[in-house]
């Protein structure tokens, strides 16, 4: 086969997933084109070929892609119409659009969960807040709004009677509160040819507050079976939906050994930034590889590896400023990944790092130097 | 510290080297100007500050610099004068001008081994072609010349009387053939503060004919003592010369187990790309760390690697194409980095795959297949 680096290659999106997409398009010489709303965004000055646009407005959507050979999106928030119409034009968009249309409704993606015998939660659709008050008896759950939910907006824990006007006055679902031990995640993979491999399974560790991964660890730390499980339920979804691209998915392992899934995307997710440094191949190598029908590569875990987010300090809105970047580089196996973001506000996602090291005692030591010295202030 | 990701960061050069250090530039939001005579040189299209202009110019060397907080290179053909003109007015320029003068004629470069005991294989100067026929009783010998040699120009193995004229007629240098039984590379970084480290020793196979690295394996196969006397002369170097950067050390070692300088290049070299997948800091974190005065990353191998080129094939010119791809990406552990370079030509470097794996033998296998299938045609 002749591989062609012509190849014009559009993402919908230029936020840091999309940069780290770049760095590893760079490696096979396919140049990619970007859209993204914000001019600043992280992928600006990255590629000759960024265009400012709304990615939910159909013209903007339809007009950056009608070029392409392959378009694909770094985020889900992307109107469906314009690709839908990209597609049948002879674009090959990956993911499909049917397959964001579906995730991008927690409803719909629910359903896809029940129709296809995937082990999900059990849930309630409300329609507003006054669907909501009667289903008190179910109480404590976890509402999550159907649309436009992402990053731990649109989902809310709520533990009594007295916080159902904290809930979403939308269509939204109310869920079961899952006695989990763990929360995992495993990315999937499938190319044009139908071929189909799991990342290794990982464990997310989550900030008790802000509902955003705070530390993760690769491979996770559960049996045997428990990963043989997880892997399934991945594999089976992805196939399920015959999608082209990568697939993270989120799932709880119940006190009771269940796998449960809780949600997906489908695109490179904060659930596999580690790979770059601890796995043979990345998830943005293995996306790439996806979409342009290229073999699979080998997703073993190469070295134990836990991924940091760095979020912006609390109580600073502005110019970002990074403090206690000397620590976190002086730890051997401390990776620091900076997304390129002027601004910091609280808790937005400003960088992450990744830690590899064969100990596990190590690494968590070293995980708590990362969250104790690095920090993003204005 | 706060880390200051404004600073202003030329490079001279936009070849391959430029454009891995600007995918490790990418990862700490350092935003890399870079100037090249080529206007598609590899990083033309990825950076959103490129300026085509002569290295080899004082003006458009100047000018490029004068408003940079610092100055780097990633080849050693660049004009001295402006660099050193810029490091008078202020600007940071790492490697030191004053270092990479030396190194940019084979002549000195050898004198300065000569003045500071650092062990190389005896020479005799040469002005011209006469001068190398009164040498004839020291053949077989190489003849070097002194500047503007790089990639195997300007190095001739002359075997007999009858090849003198082969020979260089213009300043160079006869070199006493070395026995040697293996090539070997360090790679020594220095920060501004003086913090030294290195990289661990690799191993060179070079193609027969065509005096290119064909395959690299890190860590070199020799043994304890040899693999320390490699480090001490590499960190002799680059502390005699206080040198600021990462300077890439080739050495012979000899039948008699003693090591050979054979020549240094200060800046991210061939011998070291296999890092970014094998070791726990790449060469390229580690240029970025020692002239913006970061502590040194960890360069522990993560995982045994071996590097092999990817040559333009022979007879083909034009507008590259590869071929093979698909079977080099089924390769387990194998990445593939390729250079962006639009034509090819009879043994251009187009590009590399680093392969990772514990196993020698599975190593060596691996390489095979690589060297078998991925080829460069037009």
């Amino acid at each position: 086969m002749r591989f062609n680096t012509d190849l014009k290659v559009g993402v919908l999106g230029g936020g840091q997933l999309g940069r780290m997409l770049l760095q590893s398009a760079i490696n096979i010489n396919i140049d990619l084109k970007m859209m993204d709303a914000d001019p600043n965004a992280p992928c600006s000055n990255l590629t000759s070929d960024f265009t400012v646009g709304d990615l939910e407005d159909y013209d903007a959507v339809y007009n950056f892609g009608k070029d392409c050979d392959i378009l694909t999106i770094e985020i889900e928030k992307v109107n469906i119409g314009a690709m839908k119409k990209l597609q049948s034009e002879g674009v090959k968009v990956y993911p499909q659009p049917e397959i964001v249309e579906m995730i991008q409704d927690k409803r719909v993606q629910k359903q896809f969960y029940v129709d296809n015998d995937i082990p999900t939660a059990p849930f309630t659709l409300t329609e507003n807040l006054q669907d909501l008050e009667k289903l008190a008896d179910k109480l404590p759950a976890v509402h999550k709004i159907g649309k436009g939910g992402y990053d731990g907006r649109g989902v809310k824990v709520i533990k009594s009677k007295e916080e159902i006007k904290s809930g979403f006055d939308a269509p939204a679902l109310l869920e079961e509160f899952v006695p989990f031990k763990k929360e995992l995640a495993v990315i999937v993979s499938r190319n044009e040819a139908g071929e189909v491999n799991t990342f290794p399974v990982v464990e997310m560790v989550f900030h008790p507050e802000h509902n955003l991964v705070e530390y993760l660890l690769s491979p996770a730390i559960i049996e045997k079976e428990e990963e043989a499980k997880a892997k399934q339920v991945a594999t089976d979804i992805i196939q399920k939906l015959e999608m082209v691209g990568i697939l993270a998915v989120e799932m709880f392992l119940t006190k009771d050994n269940d796998i449960l899934v809780n949600e997906i995307a489908p695109r490179p997710h904060n659930s596999g930034h580690q790979s770059i440094e601890g796995n043979f191949v990345s998830q943005y190598d293995q996306h790439l590889r996806a979409i342009l029908n290229l073999p699979l590569g080998d997703t073993s875990t190469k070295i134990s590896s836990a991924m940091v987010n760095v979020l912006g300090e609390d109580g600073f809105t502005g110019n970002a400023l990074y403090e206690g970047m000397d620590a976190v580089m002086k730890i051997p196996g401390a990776s620091v990944h900076l997304y390129g973001k002027k601004l910091t506000k609280p808790f937005r996602k400003m960088g992450h790092v990744t830690i590899t090291d064969p100990s596990l005692t190590s690494l968590k030591r070293k995980i708590d130097i990362v969250k104790s010295t690095l920090k993003v202030k204005a």
